[in-house]
């Protein structure tokens, strides 16, 4: 760091992305993208909004809110997007902690988090998963701090029942809870329908995975309009023209087609369920994901020799250092041949280890 | 705002941007875009990166950085893209200001300053520019605070030379010196030149205006490597897929195109001139813009009136209640069409001024 920087992060590290290289053609296994490009609609509306792209993008997004609201069957103020869920998390940090308000959330969970907490001198409280990975909800039942939960959560795919998270959010009225649905659309509950009961909730969500839309970066918030006018106020302080208008018009039209998108999870999640079987012919133990990866560790090999061999052999998964985990990896669930790769290169691996 | 909302942001109020009326067609000369549309060539690049928007963005922008830097002749190590210069500002004033540090910049300049201060929690201090609406140099000369200046200044277009500039970064050298270069392509002489020669400079940069991207989002800054790090740890801090593919495809293209992009701002400084030309001859009294906008007052005529009549009249400026500069407009340099639009309506009013 430079002689400049501020003093307040002096105890900073960055989120690290998973890697993006481009050394070799990979399959890429690492960072839990859709396998499905967008559909040709999607193409064209962004094309069309190229054209007129010398004019700012609509600050309030309002073709892409009521388009939403269409689809989703929320009210316009009790949606707000964002450059991707990365931002309207933070913006989740920014204006519902402090240091009366301290973050508390799983210790194994999206790695963001913490790094959100130190960015904005938020304290936190990372609290450990159950040793089969799943959350304690217990743990979070009254627990008088502003709740971060990933549900499905990442990287381990286990999803709460939705009366657990209303649980939660009932027990800590006078704190924000904030449902991180990411991944909701692979077989998830989605706490959406509890915004209307509780106005301490906020759920995010992202266009990544299940709408192919990760490289466009659009991600959402959804909440009681009071929590919304709030998180308006951080966006209107930080960068009023957060989303690009090609951004805006792909996510009206990938709105429009929302059947084939919910098709396309469908899909995903059935290339999960043949995956996580031929996983288990080789040994493999797992948690029950519902998201679009899995969670995979071998009695035999070690979650890191694991990742570099299949590196090796041209296929990238994520591995986590942190000590908990590092017997596993985080493996995106993609097409039907990318799995049938993933699974061969599996069984080379594990006929010659060492 | 909600109960839940952080009382740190007690004294927060937002950023107001320029108005975007749907009821009617406007001619929009209030928020300095440019009248020109992307080139073919940029949209192309936008349609082949929406085909693959189900991948991630890459967060580094490689080929982004290596176009800049064989357009402009930095270093990749020197260069940060964001999503927009909106965010490259806030993220200099959270790297770069604290309580030990605070800001200062003009009482009259760009109106997102004191919001990011304010939202940053950063002490500032506004220095008011002369009465001519210049900036006094002599105001910033070791002033032993972290300077934000926009040259040229915005509304004013004032700029000011290279050689004022590099007295104000040699008599700070242990704070940083933002210099805002959003208009400097309409005129104005950057200050890129001068980060190898000195650590505490960063200029910031958009493609809104002069490139014809306002919709894409696409800002930048460029500093010694040492500052670039410091404002990437708080990128990955905060988004690290900032820039989204379609965006930073665009931006290869325009970069391609620099010497058409160079060439549309000389049309706009001519038709600068031309309307400068016009409106003195109705009365009207300038700074002397090296930006794509005006600032004109009449001495018949207060701010407001002109900007409500205008406006009756299908055509946008902007106009500030800030009481020193209530009499101004800011009226953006447009096509010669629009510009001959808005003084046939300015020649309008004057004749029936009420």
């Amino acid at each position: 760091m430079s002689r400049f920087f501020s003093k307040k992060y002096n105890a900073l590290t960055p989120y690290t992305p998973g890697e993006q290289p481009k050394d070799q053609k990979y399959i890429k296994l690492n960072t839990n993208e859709s396998p499905f490009p967008p559909t040709p609609a999607v193409c064209e509306a962004v094309k069309n909004a190229a054209a007129h792209v010398n004019l700012y993008s609509d600050p309030e997004c309002r073709e892409l809110v009521s388009t939403w609201c269409d689809t989703m069957g929320t009210a316009p103020d009790e949606v707000l997007f964002t450059n991707g869920s990365d931002e309207i998390l933070n913006f989740a940090f920014m204006a519902f902690c402090d240091a009366e308000h301290p973050a508390v959330f799983p210790n194994i969970s999206y790695g963001f988090y913490p790094v959100f907490a130190m960015l904005n001198g938020i304290p936190y409280e990372e609290i450990p998963l159950a040793k089969d990975f799943s959350v304690n909800v217990e743990d979070y039942i009254g627990v008088k701090k502003t709740v971060i939960l990933a549900n499905p959560n990442a990287p381990t795919g286990i999803a709460l029942p939705l009366c657990d998270i209303e649980r939660i959010v009932a027990s800590n009225p006078d704190h924000v809870v904030v449902i991180d649905e990411a991944y909701v659309d692979f077989g998830g509950e989605s706490a959406i329908p509890l915004i209307r009961k509780y106005d301490n909730l906020l759920v995010t969500g992202t266009f990544s995975k299940s709408r192919s839309m990760a490289g466009a970066r659009l991600g959402f918030g959804i909440a009681h309009p009071a929590l919304i006018r709030d998180l308006s106020t951080v966006k209107y302080s930080t960068n009023p023209y957060n989303v690009n208008a090609m951004t805006q018009a792909a996510g009206v039209a990938t709105l429009k087609e929302n059947a084939l998108a919910m098709e396309r999870c469908q899909a995903v999640i059935e290339n999960r369920e043949y995956t996580a079987r031929e996983l288990a012919r080789l040994g493999f133990t797992m948690t029950n994901s519902r998201a679009n990866f899995l969670f995979a560790a071998h009695p035999l090999l070690s979650g890191e020799t694991v990742y570099t061999e299949l590196r090796k052999r041209g296929i990238l998964v994520r591995h986590f250092s942190k000590s908990e985990i590092a017997n596993y990896n985080r493996i995106t669930v993609g097409s039907r041949e990318e799995m049938e790769a993933l699974i061969s290169a599996l069984e080379e691996i594990l006929k010659n280890p060492n």
